[in-house]
C-alpha cells in the first residue's frame, strides 16, 4: 500500500511517499511544494494546488495522510496554513482518495511510542523504520513521512489485530 | 461594477453581488452556498469550491470582495472557516479575478462610518444604501453584501478623490 504523508503550509508543503507491507517501509519518494514569501496569496495558494494534483497524479498513492492543524502562539500563521491545508484536501478530495488527519502528538505516539517525543526522537525513529542512512530535508518533507508511517503503523496495528482476532498473524 | 461580496464559512458561504455605479449601489443577487453538519469535511469543501465556480460563473462579477478573517475565541471553528477560505480563494483566482480582503472593523468603518458599530448598525445602514423594505437572510447574506459595499464605498471614495486631484468630481 502507498501512503502519501502530507504536512501542509503556504510557504513549504512537506510530502512523503511510503510504501507499507507487512509491516516494513520503504521510503519511495519525498520532497516539497513551495511558494516564494512577499507573493500573492491567492496566486500561492493556487500553486500548491495545481502541485497538488500533479502530485497525485504522478504517485498515485492508495490513501492520504496529512497533519491535523491546532493553532499554538502564531494565529496569524495557522489562518494561512489552514488555507493551505483547504486546498490540499481539495485536490485529494477531487482524485478520488481517502484521507486521514492525525496530530501531532498521534505522530509521535505512533513513531516512537509517546506523544510528547522530542522532534529529534521523531526523525530519528522515522529514519530506523525507512533504514535510511540520514533523515531527507526539508524538515517539512521529514514530518510528511512521519505522517505516513503514522497512518501505516496505526493501519497495521489494526490489521494486526483483526488477523489476531481471526487466529491469523501479520 | 459589478461587486461580489462573500462571507466564507464551512457551514455557510454568504454572498452578495452588488452594482456600483456613481457612488449609488443596487442589490442585484445574494444568497449562501451551505453543507450539512456531521458530513465528511472534505466532501464540504469539494460542495463550496463547486458552488462558487458555479455562482462566478453565473454572477460574472467584475470584482470580489472577502471577510479578512482574524480569530477570536472560537479557534476551532476559525480552522475550518480558513481552509473553507481558501477554496473559495482559489476559485475566484481560477475565475481571473481581483480579490480584497477587508477586515469586520474595515467593514463596519466603511458602511456605518466607524470600526465599533453594532451588528445592527450595520445592516441597517446596508439596508438604506440598497434602498431597501427589510435586509435579506441569512445573516451571511446581509454581512456579504456589507462587504460588497465597503470595498464599492472604498472604491468611490479613492475615485473622488482621483477626481478631486483632477479638479471633476463624481
Amino acid at each position: 500500500m502507498k501512503i502519501l504523508g502530507i504536512d501542509p503550509g503556504y510557504g513549504i508543503t512537506g510530502f512523503g511517499l511510503v510504501e507499507a507491507q507487512r509491516g516494513q517501509f520503504r521510503l519511495l519518494r519525498c520532497g516539497a511544494i513551495t511558494t516564494p514569501p512577499n507573493t500573492d496569496f491567492s496566486w500561492r495558494l493556487e500553486v500548491i494546488y495545481n502541485d497538488m494534483v500533479e502530485l497525485l497524479q504522478v504517485t498515485k498513492p492508495d490513501v492520504v495522510a496529512i497533519e491535523e492543524l491546532f493553532f499554538g502562539h502564531n494565529v496569524t500563521t495557522g489562518i494561512g496554513v489552514a488555507q493551505a491545508r483547504g486546498v490540499v484536501l481539495l485536490a485529494i478530495r477531487q482524485a478520488g482518495l481517502e484521507v486521514h488527519s492525525y496530530t501531532p502528538m498521534q505522530v509521535k505516539q505512533s513513531v516512537v511510542g509517546y506523544g510528547n517525543a522530542s522532534k529529534h526522537q521523531v526523525q530519528d525513529m522515522t529514519r530506523r523504520l525507512l533504514h535510511l542512512d540520514a533523515m531527507p530535508k526539508p524538515d517539512d518533507a521529514a514530518d510528511a513521512i512521519a505522517i505516513a508511517l503514522c497512518h501505516g503503523r496505526s493501519n497495521t496495528s489494526l490489521l494486526a489485530q483483526a488477523y489476531k482476532h481471526q487466529g491469523g498473524f501479520i
